[in-house]
């Protein structure tokens, strides 16, 4: 076959990676430094780090320092910035302070800062003694900004112009300064006090004449963040507008920054798995390496037991309604066999419209103002959903269960309230959070089942005993 | 004050939105037909887009359509593409065919296949009898590609170099072709054949030397996606490796498009509305339009029922093991008031668990083969959090509730027994299903608590009648 070499890769990424893992794990274990090496060398730094992370995990934390030795020196700063910050600490504390002022050095700005955040203080002054007093000055007011907002996630590296130069002279600017830059796709034009005058787009410059001045190309009426901005409402302006990149001021409009797009995938992700994780009663890990496996039991114990136990005092109050009905239950113990179905139904006919509106008010899509709509939605749809369940139901008791009729009756026409009464407080409960200023996805499952088995059980033992006389 | 101007705005995209509608309304209302149109081109396309959706929500159609063709022809078709589907449709049902014609010619290739394929039939023949037989076969061709593939995201507007050509002829070429294309911050290098040979970056080109040649900077070991690689797939390379266009190819190594960053964005945030939606028990809506306000009542029972019945129909066990109880809970019918509170906590233990397992296994951060440390992780975690949750509860129950120590033991025994089980159930059975190929984000939440209602039910009733000897 002559186009062998040619035929597309259709393995996933995580495929490679095993097997690229186990094969150097392989080598190492064979004590083939070199081969490891060799192997390694031929994939992006991106899965360098990993393998790197997976010796640490799976071997020991000398062997991978070993490794990363071996990496020609470029290549190891690279590899650097994409390990999470507890690994890079173990190779920070494990190498030379010579090998420690390159990777410092030769690390993106951005990049510096994320590690020096993570590092230990003593670390951190060691490192700073190294650099000259201004960009040290520079660094403090970085590492100054909220871990979750515009500054922490903004480079200084990028590229500057000024309006009356003619395109040209930018592009042998850039040809100049390009190599260093975060991004050279975007540039950015300011005045004599460093306020922002606007960007001009490389994509322009290359189509525009030579002879041609900045000024023409440039935007002026541009969007900006400032540098205390959330990262969400950051990367919500990303995905609306597309944008590569985007410039950060100060409260005096200075340009102080600029944030790129590959950084706002990782907060996308970031803000999603925080959303998610909410939603399911789990409180935020409190940085940044959040990799379940990674996390201190201890840790895990602080994120899910709070939600825990607020839950389960507030069953306390569903406890007491059943108690007030025993003397009723007693008479009819079999009513209690309904009880998990009733309650577990309406549980999750709450949660799938709270998580609807949810994720449609994290999309723009659904504002707290559209409760009318959104209430007219959820009665129409959980009465066709109530009436169909309850008249399965129905048949199932009187086939199945041999109750009789009134049994079945109460359990279903409970069915049909409940399921209407939870899709109501599944949707409106969102919005009301977000309209009081709460994150709406701690109104997702765990809340809203907690609410939906109160609502539940004193529908169910209400009509029963209206229905059953008892 | 002197920079009253230049004050940095602070609200969010939303707010400024709401304001802006709020605004255009009034005006239409008032027929200030002129001043609207004035105060919409003040903004981007992407705003004036949502504008005009909320124009046709709110008032009608034909007032949309109105505005849609009051706006300068090259902004009306920017707007048109970021309109959803439905609406497009509605302004293509509206104008004239020469009004059709010019934004499909002036649309980007990638735009024009996403327009044609929400359109119904008749339309589309009309359009395409309108183009060239080549360009037919072309759009045919992207139109058979399966929704959610590299192929349907991908567009062919990209710029094409020669290995052969210098520096300076390669710029000039990009000055010439650069403003149709989707980016020209990556271009390509094929062979004779079609064939992907590599690629090479204007960042590449524009610090490189005048007389130097493309094949000099050309990258040639570089990541391909195939033609039909899933949407998920192509997302996790550009997360991965901060990408910014990637190119696709076909089983011939053929290069035949090449898809962007910024629609990668759509995918990521599509990907991750369908893991949330699959984690309540929603079955995806089965096209691109899945705003909850625009998705009729039908279509949202079509996609809440199969889930709620399925798991109805589980708690017939349920019920079933709790009738077998029935003698025992008619001694003793205040046992029936701890049962809520067993079951909520037992679904919430399992979905926090559940949740960080389906999350952490869709980042690619744990592995199926990792379960045997995600359950010594969560035996740990739910020990920790079952004897503290049991220790309160025999504390509340023996002072608030009066029920003496031996129920108080009973119901406390069981607590924590449930924790364990839950939490190794719900960190468990995602990782199996991922084995089995089956989505781990439906053993989230509604399918856990249906599992941990049953176990909850058949382990407290169990010791509740040894301990108490009922």
């Amino acid at each position: 076959m002559e186009n062998e070499n040619l035929i597309v890769e259709t393995t996933t990424v995580a495929e490679r990676m095993d097997t690229l893992i186990e094969d150097i794990l392989q080598l190492l274990e064979e004590k083939k430094y070199m081969a490891a090496r060799q192997m390694l060398l031929e994939n992006n730094a991106v899965d360098i780090a990993e393998v790197l992370e997976e010796i640490m995990d799976e071997m020991d934390v000398d062997r991978a320092v070993i490794m990363f030795r071996t990496l020609p020196k470029d290549i190891s700063t690279e590899v650097f910035s994409y390990m999470n910050s507890e690994d890079q600490v173990d190779i920070i504390s494990a190498i030379t302070d010579s090998e420690i002022s390159y990777i410092m050095e030769e690390l993106a700005f951005d990049d510096m800062i994320d590690v020096l955040e993570e590092l230990p203080a003593n670390l951190v002054d060691k490192i700073l003694n190294h650099t000259s007093k201004e960009e040290r000055n520079l660094i403090n007011t970085f590492l100054k900004y909220p871990e979750n907002c515009a500054g922490s996630l903004m480079t200084i590296d990028y590229v500057e112009l000024s309006r009356d130069m003619t395109v040209a002279e930018a592009m042998a600017h850039i040809k100049e300064v390009g190599i260093d830059s975060e991004t050279v796709y975007t540039c950015y034009v300011k005045d004599r006090g460093r306020k922002l005058l606007g960007v001009v787009s490389l994509r322009a410059l290359v189509v525009a004449p030579d002879d041609a001045y900045v000024e023409e190309y440039m935007h002026e009426d541009i969007q900006v963040v400032n540098v205390y901005e959330d990262q969400e409402e950051v990367s919500n302006l990303f995905k609306r507008y597309g944008y590569l990149a985007i410039p950060v001021v100060d409260n005096e409009y200075r340009l102080v920054g600029i944030i790129t797009v590959d950084d706002i995938m990782d907060v996308v992700e970031e803000e999603t798995t925080e959303d998610i994780e909410r939603m399911a009663g789990v409180i935020d890990f409190d940085d940044s390496d959040t990799e379940y496996l990674d996390i201190s039991v201890w840790r895990h114990v602080k994120s899910r037991l709070p939600w825990l136990f607020f839950l389960m005092c507030s069953y306390v109050v569903t406890g007491g309604i059943i108690s007030g009905f025993e003397e009723a239950l007693s008479k009819m113990v079999c009513l209690v066999s309904y009880m998990p179905m009733l309650m577990g139904t309406g549980g999750n006919s709450g949660s799938q419209s709270a998580t609807l509106i949810i994720r449609g008010m994290s999309l723009d899509e659904i504002d707290p103002s559209d409760w009318p709509k959104v209430l007219w939605k959820e009665l129409r749809i959980s009465c066709v959903i109530g009436v169909l369940l309850s008249v399965l139901n129905f048949g199932r008791i009187c086939l199945m269960d041999g109750e009789g009729a009134m049994v079945a009756f109460a359990v279903s026409a409970s069915m049909f309230v409940i399921v209407i009464a939870a899709k109501s407080i599944g949707g409106l409960l969102p919005m009301a959070a977000k309209r009081l200023g709460i994150d709406p996805a701690l109104m997702a499952s765990p809340m809203i089942s907690s609410l939906t088995d109160m609502v539940s059980v004193v529908t169910y033992f209400t009509m029963a005993t209206t229905i059953l006389g008892i």
